[in-house]
């Protein structure tokens, strides 16, 4: 049997200390900032007619998904291969039973492969710290229960300032069912480190109490957005419409009474939503196909903050210099 | 935050103008025989131990799958990846709601990521040319409805072109469901454009009625394909014999009347078969398996056509020269 | 149409050739323990911060599964990318029907794409054995029905090895279903052809009549595991609890009668278990995660000896050392 050599190659920089990206909280304004910036750069990569970067070359990228996302999934997947990592998708649909315990060995087993990063989106809150706990690996938190999306608050941020030029002091309403979303959650947060200011906005039984705690004013009234630098419009789930009376009359008088036709937005105001729309629910195809619809730009950010935040936890300070090529 | 060097590596050739593969209508006579060309430069690098090419090293394709086609996609990603591009698969079972709007806001998110090329397969006729529409990329119809399905007949051309050593005044019997099958009218068209002609065969009720104004003859009598150089049978689908009477009167009678057996070969023709082959109904095992059958080699072109027809959607004209190394 | 270039890139080894692994009867010692050498030396790349090597550049592996299993078939795919070969997955959900004919059928489009290997999973006992005779590629039997997994009981015989520093003389016991479980048969036969020892222990229900002359012994007493250096424990199928009587007369008495607890584990005894493990059924939560348990360094030795199957498929002896760079 031959001898294998395995000297690294000369240049790699060593492995940096292990981090995550689990919650918004656990980011510092700096933080944001540092990894909005390295998008921004990353993005230029996208005039390219050759869009591949070599940075990730030889890291092993995992996508964990217990909930079908293909929009999701396929923007983690594309923003690693850009980087030229490679990647593994394991979906599961996860049973209910011993749900808890079936996470942990498949945390051990991935565990046993060495990944570089684990990218997860789990039903339950907490999934993405277990992982973290249980792995080697820097863990990517990408939607956990209602509870944290945190790459879509970032790309929302990007997106923004890509936009409107800045961050600090804008004004952002959150309309719709701002209860059972983890992007709203995020957000929220995301918005108030960077010194932006949010409004949520909907029918109250679809608006938590006692979430102006978390540093948000709160309206019950639509006409609320018109003061807004930035109308955020949340997807209606359609289980949520079918549930019924419980949370909203009926779709036809939410549509009525929250959707976001061409009346409610002004000319200076853009208008975001996390995508997939439900057109002609929360928002009208005429402001989803306007000029003040920032959708696709939101889509187009999500590739570049993935390729950041990955970028960010696979390098580190002093080592980044030492990236040979691409990042000088 | 450090600067990101974005150069074009020296020898990148420019994008070509924007051209799709929707149709066969689309195409002159001079396309299909610079694809088939192409293709058959290509099919040499099957013969290596190594197949690989580094042509579309950097480049994205997209496969975006409305129907299950494990077969047709794992083709289209098998030649990707055998020029080197990087792949991305979308599958979805697609709705019946809205279908038209989601495939538009589908198409709006996938431009976000500027792939070069999406590859899109839907049950809607004219799906294809609605992405073409709204994206940047280059578009490849991989099946659409009843209408169209170009590569399928390309392949099926050059399998002819290999096997007979000539297109041109070649006599094809395509035998079988002509009425519900986008392979036949894509192939009837694309033998049109290449000088040879097509007669279609089967029972009435699986004819479409003024068919022949597509430049084919037609005949309800199997023994019509004794004169043919190429016997092409048609895939039975399932669905279409459970449906019962209103197509055939049975499983049983259609075999005995259409089936193409032993005895009804002769030993100058060729058979072939888009696949997957239902043994013992539209085709006898006998055939299936004898010399006369060109099915695998189908199999094989499909590989080497798609391969060429990226390439050919990725490079031009003059560009052809500087693409390096493996094409000079 | 410009002329290909086809050379073969210098240096690269001929096509060694044609070998399978099919089952463990097919295997010699020596092939046993060159896999597992090649598998070690393979090992120390799991120490590199870039884990990949080059080895198989421009190799196509095809995953061909028709029985869902995640965690096989993840392990596969990251041995292959590992040595930078492409991977193609087909999943199958197999219908009953036809299934014969339409395996064949497979096999034959597989093969016009000539890869290089094959790694097929099927229900059907021999399933491995057709396609290697239907095709070019080289074929990896990745669990057929209840007859063979080798790949398994290679990565087993690999941890053993590496935990206790031999395989001969080594006394195995392997607890549970033995009658339904094709990792006990491969097991029992790699271990026959190492030297070690295998009993088989279970409720009689479970273990087949005449095992015996396979070369290994059975005991109808959990007791009997104290003698083992490796308890090894089967995977109790959910399927077999829920079918009740004819196997098991509860699921709380076979955990009674025959899960691993810790006080059925001597503190000299490691315990292995082919996962996904019923942590409280077959294996004690605190067997499962205490130091006595090598699952982990299992899923590790299964990513190794995969790859250390692949390579051995694809170079060969006097080959071998013209490898470059990686392995010399």
């Amino acid at each position: 049997m031959p001898d294998i050599h395995l000297a690294e190659p000369p240049g790699t920089p060593p492995r940096p200390p292990r981090r995550h990206l689990l919650a918004i909280a656990d980011l510092t304004r700096g933080d944001v900032e540092r990894i909005l910036d390295t998008a921004r750069a990353l993005s230029r990569s996208l005039d390219r007619d050759v869009k591949k970067l070599p940075t990730l070359r030889g890291r092993t990228i995992v996508h964990l998904f217990y909930e079908s996302s293909t929009r999701t999934l396929a923007s983690f997947e594309l923003a690693a291969k850009r980087l030229s990592a490679d990647t593994m998708s394991l979906r599961s649909s996860g049973s209910s039973v011993d749900k808890g315990e079936s996470l942990k060995d498949t945390a051990l087993t991935l565990d046993a492969y060495d990944p570089d990063v684990i990218v997860i989106r789990h039903p339950s809150i907490g999934a993405p710290q277990l992982v973290a706990r249980m792995t080697e690996a820097h863990v990517v938190n990408a939607g956990d229960g209602k509870h944290q999306h945190p790459t879509q608050a970032l790309l929302d941020l990007y997106t923004m300032r890509d936009a409107l030029g800045r961050l600090d002091g804008l004004q952002v309403a959150v309309v719709g069912d701002v209860l059972h979303s983890r992007v709203a959650r995020s957000l929220v947060q995301a918005l108030s480190l960077v010194g932006a200011r949010s409004l949520l906005v909907g029918p109250p039984t679809l608006v938590p109490r006692g979430v102006e705690a978390m540093g948000c004013d709160v309206s019950f009234d639509i006409d609320a957005i018109r003061d807004a630098d930035v109308v955020y419009v949340l997807r209606m789930q359609r289980e949520r419409m079918e549930e019924g009376a419980a949370f909203v009359p009926s779709l036809r008088e939410y549509t009525a009474r929250w959707g976001i036709t061409p009346e409610r937005v002004r000319t200076s105001q853009v208008v975001m939503h996390p995508g997939p729309m439900n057109r002609g629910v929360e928002i009208d195809p005429a402001v989803a196909d306007s000029d003040a619809a920032l959708v696709t730009e939101q889509v187009r950010s999500g590739l570049v903050v993935r390729m950041a935040v990955l970028y960010d936890l696979l390098t580190t300070g002093p080592v980044r210099a030492a990236v040979p090529l691409e990042v000088a």
